[in-house]
């Protein structure tokens, strides 16, 4: 899988994906990482690649040649046509699902802008499919493709040391995760849970289960229409948060 | 404003927000950013942070002692308690509104799981806020620490050319931006919309109103209740609509 980047700051995109996991891959010819200077292909002698808007706004705007000319480098030299995302605020926002989907292209290239945006002409012309990371705004569209690249990257197989480490994680089922523990046992006066120490793995499988559902319920109930939450299930998790909320109250009553 | 990040990976944090837009700021001391590197809080010979999980399952998990002593360094030396967040898929989804809150602090700790993620018992102790930057998985959180501190550092006076520059973006208020558009008028056959070149300053604040609007409808039908559309406005997106729609379609009309 190739991933190539227009940016006016090739550097920032390259030293990111270069460091940590994804850095181990690319180092291993896992996956392929090109950036390409967006800047390196004006057709003016200042080189000089945005400009003001019409209808006025403060700000300036990306040109229209320079980001064509850089796609068109990339396009001309690519056998098959590749898949052309422009990171932007307007975009479908991003999801695991959508990170699959593009898992399944063999080539995708990243626009990012920067300044005030890109003419729209040139978008019309060149982006298959538009995309948000989320619901706020960035300087640039960097961090965005970086964090798409990252997130469909870590999915190919060999990126991650195990290929089954991702499978139980947050959002790749509906659910949020357990909480986890490691050693030791004991740290700060808090004891992990003793069903994770007791080996009983059906014990620990069941705990897992509830705990994602609780945890959904506690921090993201939107999500909660995804799970599957058995009437008994209910019993449980409302005692947990009786649990919970004496916890949390003021000492008024005796512990036990 | 100080950015504090507790990382396993300090340089590719440094790397990104030093470059681009936030690297001028940062240059100029207009805000502050300090990484603090976890395996230097190991209690242990090996520079070990990671460990297996109870309960058993795939990867590796952080443990306590090296990030509470982490963050400890940081809490230590403060003048006044930091407001510390933890980047996870778990968190509470990140926005703009969310951005603007986090730009009430003078001092943010971000800190950054990596491997399966952190014991849950130091995340109950040290962190404030667990945020997601949105619904998709990361190698770590490093990435979600820099696309926050982006999001958060852009809105400090001076971090942007112009301090207006952001007012009018998407997200700012509550629907998309209107199409933007620069130099030339004519590019690959395609003009610049009229209104946008007449001179006429309401006509240009309508049409962009209106394009804000259909962008929204288009594209995030979800943000569309933010908006104020009156009888006569849907009037005229109905009509652009049907307009888009006739464009779409193969030649079985004639062009007008």
């Amino acid at each position: 899988m190739r991933f190539t980047v227009l940016t006016l700051f090739p550097e920032q995109v390259r030293n990111f994906v270069e460091a940590s996991i994804t850095g181990r891959a690319l180092a291993r010819d896992i996956f392929a990482l090109d950036t390409v200077q967006i800047r390196d292909f004006c057709d003016n002698a200042y080189n000089k690649v945005d400009d003001t808007l019409y209808g006025g706004g403060t700000g300036m705007l990306m040109m229209c040649e320079p980001v064509y000319q850089a796609w068109n480098s990339v396009i001309s030299q690519a056998k098959e046509r590749p898949h052309t995302v422009f990171l932007s605020p307007q975009g479908a926002v991003f999801t695991q699902k959508k990170a699959q989907e593009l898992l399944e292209y063999r080539h995708l290239v990243f626009l990012c802008g920067h300044y005030e945006g890109i003419d729209r002409r040139v978008l019309d012309e060149i982006v298959d499919e538009e995309i948000s990371i989320g619901d706020y705004v960035l300087t640039g569209g960097e961090i965005a493709a970086c964090t798409v690249i990252d997130a469909v990257a870590r999915m190919i197989p060999g990126v991650l040391p195990s290929s089954s480490a991702y499978e139980e994680e947050s959002h790749m089922g509906a659910g949020l995760e357990a909480p986890q523990y490691t050693h030791p046992e004991i740290w700060h006066d808090m004891r992990v849970p003793s069903v994770l120490t007791s080996g009983h793995h059906a014990n620990i499988r069941e705990w897992k289960r509830l705990m994602s559902i609780y945890e959904t319920w506690r921090k993201r109930p939107d999500l909660l229409a995804n799970l599957e939450v058995s009437e008994s299930d209910w019993i449980t998790l409302l005692a947990w948060r009786a649990a919970d909320a004496d916890k949390n109250e003021p000492d008024t009553k005796d512990s036990d």
